[in-house]
């Protein structure tokens, strides 16, 4: 059954069946010409929209349906973390291919409703309409943070510390790791095609990889939106500026050194490179630290800290529910240079890409969207 | 030039170039992980999003880039429209095909722009990315009303009356002609086809049509959103309910009485059918009023009216920028029906669609969009 078998109306009850009872502060939901909700007092709005695209963003061969949905609200939620923000509300646009099945509709908004339900986020409306072409998911988000907590890029001073949470490099080599399984579906098990794509469906492209190899790819079709942290820096008043790390590590440090007018030196040694990552790396003869940096997908943030307010951190830190690694500072000059082996030269990654070869970018952040399916990075 | 020679933040400067100076409620703007606005005082805030896919809402043959991006914002404002709101920001997302010509590019961020500056309305943000298909333009929009004035769909009582604004049927023959012109290229004076192809482009796919076919050509490519209409009208707490036309008048007086739990009645010898159109369904062998009622696109508003505050919608007409026609009135039984000649028949075009004709749907009013390319209506 695809979803050209089905009413607009059934495939909305199909999203409304999924969402939680509505928020008393939505004055009117769904069913009617937009919504409308009471705003939350004494608070700034913060918005965002990320859209993404089949064959830009994700590939159906390999990203279960329900990855896709989770990771269409995962990078919003980055984006608002990266605020300081308290995700609210979101507006769902979809265009779908007619031939689109039903069950990976449902998985699709499954997907979403998951990881909706658990940050607190209620659909308050959106956008169904057929795609001529890819699968596309748009999803507009809202939060809400006290005017004078919000978290800008544009903060860091010299001398302040930079960290980043969680580890890096870890959904590159996951999104690499199911690839290779499509390019060569040999690689599985059965080495048949149809049970290869169907395996692909449900997430288990490769039956016998490693506990290890899993968690990176987990790490890419399911990223952790770093939600509690970027709360809890806004709270503590901690951050002097921060950014997610959607393009990678080196976009996010030369978007923060641009904004603030610093410099910075990052650490090479410090780094906290996923072990799975830095293994895959270097077996492929690549060099771990430029792949990790230059990789995307991670979704952590990186953050800029005065040396007085690393107390503050501390209490950050405890409840953020990620770590912290230290991997760098931010210097007077405006150079932005990778630190290693004694010697300091120009951080990998730098630079504008084309939109020829970097497939997406937003009004927010212009970035270029490392997870893309093809097309090579434009360095 | 395509937007393939273009980096991202070229094509966001050029976005950047077209906007006005951004208002003080602006906390922080385009460049930084998400936008943050100060909420307006005492406002409930209404919500909307939807989505221009090319082949399902528009075709670039014949529809100029500046229409379309006119037609993306317009559909929107029609909704804020539709509850009583003031306009007020919007998010911009883009799903651009790498071979789209810079001067499209421009052309449709030209047309959001004087439309958006017009209306008072804010672009906050947005995403750009590749499409690896159609050309897709999403747009959420914000706006502001006082919580008691919001007009929803569901307020309608027996022997209220029915409104509805401008004139209905000239869009959807708009649509008509400029389709015709591009299936049937020899009609254009020079037979060329490339000739016709550039003409379409510059919106000026007839060059001998009469100035009544032009006006409806018009209406479809360039409708007009009823924005002061719907904030007299709540300021005025003058209707009872109320939706826009985008499906159509009939599809509108379906939802009204469905939300109300109410009848209704259409005079079908009041109905302000737009005098060319009329003119264009007769001389094709069609009814004019069920072709009139059952297009859509016209971006009217359907307005319901209590006997008693009818001084009240005087005062919103005068004001409104634009005439209401009354042409029914609901009724106790859940009927809706169609008044001519003496007998009541069942309004035409009543029932839901199927999402595979129906190329569109809302979350937040289950429509089947009528702007479509291909397909037929499913009624």
């Amino acid at each position: 059954m695809t979803i050209s078998d089905c009413s607009e109306r059934e495939l909305i009850a199909r999203i409304q069946a999924r969402l939680p009872p509505p928020p008393d502060w939505l004055l009117v939901g769904i069913g009617d010409d937009a919504a409308v909700v009471e705003p939350e007092r004494n608070r700034a709005e913060v918005l965002t929209v990320d859209a993404l695209v089949e064959g830009v963003h994700f590939d159906r061969a390999f990203v279960p349906p329900d990855a896709i949905g989770h990771r269409a609200l995962a990078v919003n939620l980055s984006d608002l973390a990266a605020m300081g923000a308290a995700p609210r509300l979101a507006l769902l646009s979809l265009a779908l291919p007619p031939g689109l099945l039903i069950a990976d509709f449902d998985g699709l908004v499954a997907g979403i409703a998951a990881l909706a339900e658990r940050t607190r986020v209620h659909v308050v409306g959106g956008n169904l309409t057929r795609s001529t072409g890819p699968l596309m998911i748009d999803i507009s988000l809202t939060g809400t943070v006290k005017p004078r907590q919000v978290l800008k890029r544009s903060g860091a001073r010299p001398g302040d510390t930079l960290y980043v949470s969680g580890t890096i490099g870890a959904a590159a080599v996951g999104l690499m790791m199911l690839r290779n399984s499509t390019t060569h579906p040999k690689r599985s098990t059965t080495g048949d095609m149809k049970d290869t794509e169907e395996q692909s469906r449900s997430g288990n492209v490769l039956t016998s990889v490693s506990p290890v190899v899993e968690r990176c790819i987990q790490r890419y079709l399911r990223p952790e939106p770093r939600v509690r942290l970027g709360l809890m820096l806004a709270r503590n008043r901690a951050a002097s500026a921060c950014m997610d790390l959607s393009d990678g590590l080196s976009d996010a440090v030369y978007q923060i050194a641009a904004a603030s007018g610093v410099g910075a030196r990052i650490d090479a040694g410090a780094l906290p490179i996923e072990p799975c990552a830095r293994e895959v790396f270097a077996a492929r003869g690549a060099d771990p630290v430029t792949e990790a940096i230059t990789g995307g997908d991670d979704y952590e943030l990186l953050v800029a800290v005065r040396p007085r307010t690393r107390g503050r951190l501390a209490a950050a830190i405890r409840h953020g529910g990620v770590p912290l690694t230290r991997i760098g500072v931010c210097t007077e000059d405006r150079a932005v240079v990778l630190s290693r082996d004694g010697g300091d030269t120009p951080l990998p990654g730098g630079g504008y890409s084309h939109f020829r070869s970097a497939e997406a970018s937003s009004l927010d952040h212009a970035r270029d969207d490392p997870a893309r399916v093809e097309g090579s990075r434009a360095t």
